[in-house]
């Protein structure tokens, strides 16, 4: 009598995919005294339980077809106020409800988008670094991935037009133009136009990633992407950061063919996204709490990001250097270009071992590159989880650890500075 | 300046997936004043809206934790009282809270059950007919299905282990031993223990689905597979049946290397399961809500099925038989062996198109075959989701058309019975 071994069952796909390191890091420091630097969690303080507690008032003693099986395109009341949310000054997002599909938070929108355009070996171009969620949805696929170069401004429209010339057969690019994760950084306006027009001139297609818009804390709102080539980009938003990530609420603005083959796609996978959750949010958009929440959540996370910046500053070896994000939730810290001989001495992994350790948490850089080679000296600090006070102890933490690492490179004669 | 054209972009594993006949339907008579005998939707009149009520009280002023981003593995407090539901008599599951994967209803557990385990041209065994659902989910891997012959008493084990034998490549067995979908049959307690003996046997795994186990209306529960073979059973369970369809809430039961491989996919899927209604799940649980619930529906339920039955018996011509199924929310009627000569003559599509102009609808046989021709006669009558009136009246109209059509084959020679 013998058990069916799970080993002889596994598909190729799966066979190689690899669990994400912030979800690890998360699991190693559960219910330890950590300060967590690590996920890009909202603020739990910040959940708006007294409105969540209205809304459910309204939502069950509304429309009981809430219960009931749904659309799978979506709960209609939702898909017909979203060109509003949409539109507003931080997206300028071009939609009707026929060109939104909804999904459970932006991650099933990469799923769907890895699963309907990545046959395995297609070229994908993709931000250097980038989004690790966003690999983790594509490598079932088994693309490749072809790493696009940026600057303090974001991905260089002339390496994104090479790579289109080099490799006619990329499937399509995808970008956070907004406060991206994990750099923090923003593309201006005049480079967004020449994307645009690069992506127009080749008949491709960018996913344009944006969960973060909605948390600016100064500089100008940017038109999305999507608003100056809505014909050649898939646009993502996300309630999770705005509303509350328990509600898996997401969505996708594409061309109404994509849409028709997305809610095909869905079918098979979920039939249907959860009603309730839908009207919730529906209601906060209507409702208007939408508004007066993201504005409580930027007088939360503005002066917490201060405070990092600061301490990074204050606290981290000169040999580092840090954009601070005009929004969003993170600060990623990177090797000045002078000091890139330090590659293969300092060992992220293992800081982080120690940090744990020592009591704080942080994502080291490599998993965000597509073909890391696993010794990139980087790090992703999250600011919207933690008290100002925790902020400055974790960096600190983490500044004297990177000092100590430093004297003894120095100590044994491998790096001077 | 060009558009990024679909055509060109999808992925091979897209291509040819069709959308469900069930959905489809829906669509066309959205808005009509149509009875529908089509989806296996539960009883909107039955929602439990002030449990509902009480449940979001409990949950939005309990644990804020329920908001932020969750373990993939599921909510805690859910997966810790899951045990005692599954351990149900009508279930009779062994699990422990490391035994078990939550997903968004059954249908992302079967998505994930074929990402997972099937490779293009893999083989599959499934009953015949089975759930459509399930086809849709497994589809995109391009499985090569073998089905298993079934009686009154459900799959025939003698013809399960010939294909074992034959095919012994088959990656796995789909059953809905309890009130399956379509055909509300039932595998009897020394089938179930003959179908674990083969699979122990072959060291084959079996996907065990049972969203309908609760609702029984008679007879003795039964075991599940699960319980009689639980290294080559996963066993599959949601609350849309239960709770409501809206709270998107199911999940399975397999050996712990299955869970493990199940949460690393779902990561790149969804990241994780929104904490809201899982706590929602959990205190409906908890509080002995779901207990009471199940009674209530069995109350509706039951008449329903028992006016459906004796409308059939009374409306439809005598070509047709039927099981009277002992819970579920199906019967499936099928035309008799002696008259199977009238294949290729009464075609159930256009049966439809006439029904739904009538005012009726109801699911042609055929898509629940998993190599079906299109030409079977037969179809699958849902009695959960309409007052006994209507589904008299329903039937009534179906009988009427099959009656005609029947007329219309012997005026022109072509029938004679």
């Amino acid at each position: 009598m013998t058990k069916a071994e799970l080993g002889s069952l596994l598909s190729k796909k799966i066979k190689g995919i690899k669990t994400s390191p912030i979800r690890d890091i998360l699991k190693l420091t559960e219910n330890k005294d950590v300060i967590s630097l690590n996920g890009g969690y909202p603020a739990p303080e910040s959940f708006p339980v007294k409105t969540i507690e209205e809304l459910t008032q309204i939502v069950v003693n509304g429309d009981p077809n809430v219960f009931q099986y749904q659309k799978t395109e979506g709960y209609q009341p939702l898909l017909d106020i979203l060109p509003s949310f949409l539109s507003r000054k931080n997206r300028q997002v071009i939609s009707t409800p026929e060109n939104i599909a909804i999904t459970a938070g932006s991650q099933q929108a990469l799923d769907m988008i890895g699963r309907m355009l990545i046959d395995p070996g297609d070229k994908i171009a993709v931000e250097s670094p980038t989004y690790l969620g966003a690999l983790q949805a594509f490598n079932p696929n088994h693309p490749q991935y072809i790493e696009i170069a940026a600057d303090n401004d974001g991905v260089i429209p002339a390496s994104l037009e090479q790579a289109f010339i080099d490799h006619p057969e990329i499937k399509f690019f995808y970008t956070i133009p907004t406060f991206q994760n994990p750099t923090g950084k923003t593309i201006p306006l005049q480079r967004r136009k020449e994307i645009a027009d690069i992506l127009k001139k080749y008949g491709k297609l960018a996913i344009e990633d944006d969960p973060y818009s909605e948390t600016r804390f100064e500089g100008e709102d940017l038109p999305s992407l999507q608003s100056i080539a809505p014909d050649n980009v898939i646009h993502l938003f996300t309630f999770s950061k705005t509303f509350a990530p328990g509600f898996r609420i997401g969505g996708l603005v594409a061309p109404k063919e994509y849409i028709e083959a997305f809610n095909k796609l869905k079918q098979g996978m979920v039939l249907f996204t959860g009603g309730f959750d839908q009207a919730l949010v529906a209601e906060y958009i209507r409702g208007g709490y939408l508004d007066k929440h993201i504005q409580e959540i930027l007088d939360i996370y503005r002066p917490r990001r201060d405070a990092m910046a600061q301490a990074i500053t204050e606290y981290f070896p000169n040999i580092f250097e840090f954009t601070v994000a005009q929004g969003g939730l993170f600060i990623w810290v990177s090797l000045k270009k002078e000091f890139q001989r330090l590659t293969g001495l300092l060992n992220m992994k293992e800081l982080l071992d120690k940090a744990i350790k020592a009591g704080v948490s942080f994502v080291p850089g490599s998993p965000f590159f597509a073909n890391s080679k696993g010794d990139e000296i980087a790090m992703r600090l999250n600011f919207s989880n933690q008290s100002e006070e925790n902020i400055v102890d974790g960096v600190r933490m983490i500044g004297e650890l990177l000092n100590t690492e430093l004297s003894r490179l120095q100590t044994l004669g491998v790096f001077n500075y």
